[in-house]
Order: C-alpha cells, then structure tokens, then sequence
C-alpha cells in the first residue's frame, strides 16, 4: 500500500480533483467517505482550521486545500506531471486554477441557484466569458491535452450541466460561451473525465431533490 | 539587465513582497510605480482580468497574482529558494500563505477599521489565535530562518501595527497573541525586513490622513 488515504465525498468536485490527481500518477489510495452532516473525528483532527474535505493523508499526515493537495501529489510522486514544466506555464496555470477556484466557482453557484433573477446571473456570465476567451484557441485550458486547469475546472465541466438540469436555470449555452461549450464537449468526452466523475444519475438525484425543497 | 519589472505601488505590502522574492534572488528588477487612481495602459494589458498590481513583466510575459508571481521566481531564477524544498513542507506552507491572503488579510483589515466594535474584531482574533499557536515553538513560519510563508504575512508583521497606531483601534497585543508579537519583534528586527519595507513614517502618515477623513 502506499499508505494513501483521501477523506472525502464522492459526489464532491473538490474531492474529485484529488482522485484523479492520484489516478494520474497511479498512486493507490483508499477513500474514506465522509459524512459532511457528521464528520469524523479523522477529518476534525486532520484539518482543524477549515474542517472541510478533501484532505489528503500520506503516511498519517494531512494535506489539507484541494489545489495545495493537487501540488502536493505532484511533487511527492513519481509519474506524468499534472503542472506544465515550464515555469511560466506553471505561473499561468497557477493563475486560472485560483481564478476558477475564487471567481468562477461562487459566481457560478450563485447563478445556479438564482431562480432566474437576471442580476444574480451577471457575475457567472462575466467570469464564464473570460474563461470562453482563453479557451478560443485552445482544445483544453492545458492545450491539447488535459491538465492541471481542467482538473481544477471539474465542476465546470461536469456539475454546472446537473445542477442546471436540476434547477431548469440554465446558464452556459453555445450561443454565449462557444468555446466552453467546446471544450466541455471535449471534456465529458474524454475518458479521463469519464473515469474521475460521479454517477451522473446519482448527483442528479441529489440536485433534483434539493431544488425541489428550495422550490424549483 | 534581467528583463524583470515589476509594475508595483511600493506602500503596498503585495507588492512589496514581490520585490523582497526578487532581492532573495538577486534579480535586478526596475519598479514601475502605478498610480491606482490612473492606471496605466501598461497595467491594464498586463492584468486585463483583475487590472491589480503587482504584475511581474519577465522579457515582456506578465504574471499576476503575488502568491503565483512569488513561486514563478522561485522556480524561474537561480538563487536562494524562497519555499522549501521537501514536497510536504511545501505543502504546508502553500496551506498558509493561502490561509493568510484568505482569512487573515480580509479579517485584520475589517477590524482594524471597526472603529473599536469589537464583534468587528472577532474574526481577526480568530485567525490571528491560529497563527499565534502555529508560532508557538518556532521563531518564523520558515523555521529558524524567514520563508515564503514570513514574506507573505508582511501586513502582518508591518503593516498591522501602523494602521492600528492612525486609528487607535489596538488589535495585536502580547497578552492575546504572545508568539505572533514575539514573531512580529524578531520580525521587524530583522534586515531582509528592514530591507524591503516602505518608510514607515510614510505609511503612517497615509493611514492617519485616512483615518482622519473617516472619523477617528
């Protein structure tokens, strides 16, 4: 064993960015589910400050913070690198993962859950059209093959479409966003992705029920 | 010439650590101060998405983001390194860098601008605790000898105690966060901080004309 475990949730992107991190570097892990409703004592004590999954522990001790984690499997295991090797391609995936994380991930959430309000909606469409310029040019964030950023962009990817399938708000459609409607094309397409996400019945379900509560 | 500049404000503590990573490494840089009122063009093509400062031109390529531009010179220039070197305390000093530019900065500013109302203060007392205890048997984050994480907590270490004597609003004290005030004595006494903080009269200065606009 390589004295791997990941405290996490399966159905969380977060958590998903790191089982395909190890997947990438064939590193074996053992996921330990979390109940976020009861957290165990294991992720209490692991991750005192934020109490939050994913971490990461290797030989017992914690790694905690998703893109720190992604890092942190990169450099600790031997395998294909997850960041480019160049440094300044290093500096600007660096750039988009902190940018998706602090600025896509809310406003898309938001919008999601915005019953259709328009204003709730602006903020998702103007991080979501930046993404849509970088893409132009590009099969994925990582050029032609999937990398760190892509990782980083799971819930983009893949989540965005549930939960809008969920909650009949629909936000990122071909019209507005061309290139990300490529690129996620690409991406549910490919079986990296396919091999490192959820069910999709199963989130769907969750989402479905949820909307349902919050009178969708 | 190094081709380095750093498009900067030099009272800015993200800037300033900027220039700090540039002096570990001995790269020549030439600081292009921007006035925020009136930005330049430069600084806008540079960081068309966030249009901040710091941005670092390496041969004319931009990168932004201080936490980024920081692990950009480690990795592109000879010298010193900046983080560590094994993969886990690379990790756990990643962990706190964000923590401080996430949690720490929002908080400490927010209070210290409370005029006084102490559940203003609450979360800096907080976050503060957490670096208080995480100093408790070391005399830097880096260890014995300042690190990445040292450099990015220079609000802390500098800039807090200037903002507290223009508004009289006190938030660090020794009798709440004895390791953090003995890190910030050790800290200031320091010549790599005494070598790469702005005048300190200056600052004062700036933030007491503040304070006075906005009521203290």
């Amino acid at each position: 064993m390589s004295g791997v475990k990941l405290l996490g949730v399966s159905g969380s992107p977060f958590s998903r960015r790191i089982e395909w991190a190890l997947k990438i570097k064939g590193v074996e892990y053992e996921l330990i589910e979390e109940d976020l409703q009861n957290k165990s004592t294991l992720l209490l004590e692991s991750n005192p400050i934020h109490k939050k999954i994913p971490v990461l522990l290797h030989n017992g001790k914690p790694v905690v913070e998703s893109l720190v984690i992604i890092e942190y499997i990169d450099e600790a295991f031997e395998g294909p690198s997850i960041l480019p090797k160049d440094p300044y391609d290093r500096a600007i995936a660096r750039f988009w993962a902190k940018f998706i994380d602090d600025k896509c991930l809310p406003a898309a959430w938001k919008a999601l859950w915005s019953k259709g309000e328009e204003k709730d909606k602006e903020e998702a469409y103007e991080v979501f059209k930046i993404l849509d310029n970088e893409l132009k040019d590009k099969k994925f964030f990582g050029g032609d093959n999937i990398g760190f950023v892509d990782i980083v962009a799971n819930f983009i990817g893949f989540w965005v479409g549930i939960v809008e399938e969920a909650t009949g708000v629909v936000l990122v459609t071909s019209e507005i966003f061309p290139h990300l409607c490529e690129w996620r094309d690409e991406y549910l397409n490919c079986n990296q992705v396919k091999e490192n996400m959820p069910h999709r019945e199963m989130l769907l379900g969750y989402f479905k029920a949820r909307a349902e509560a919050e009178g969708y």
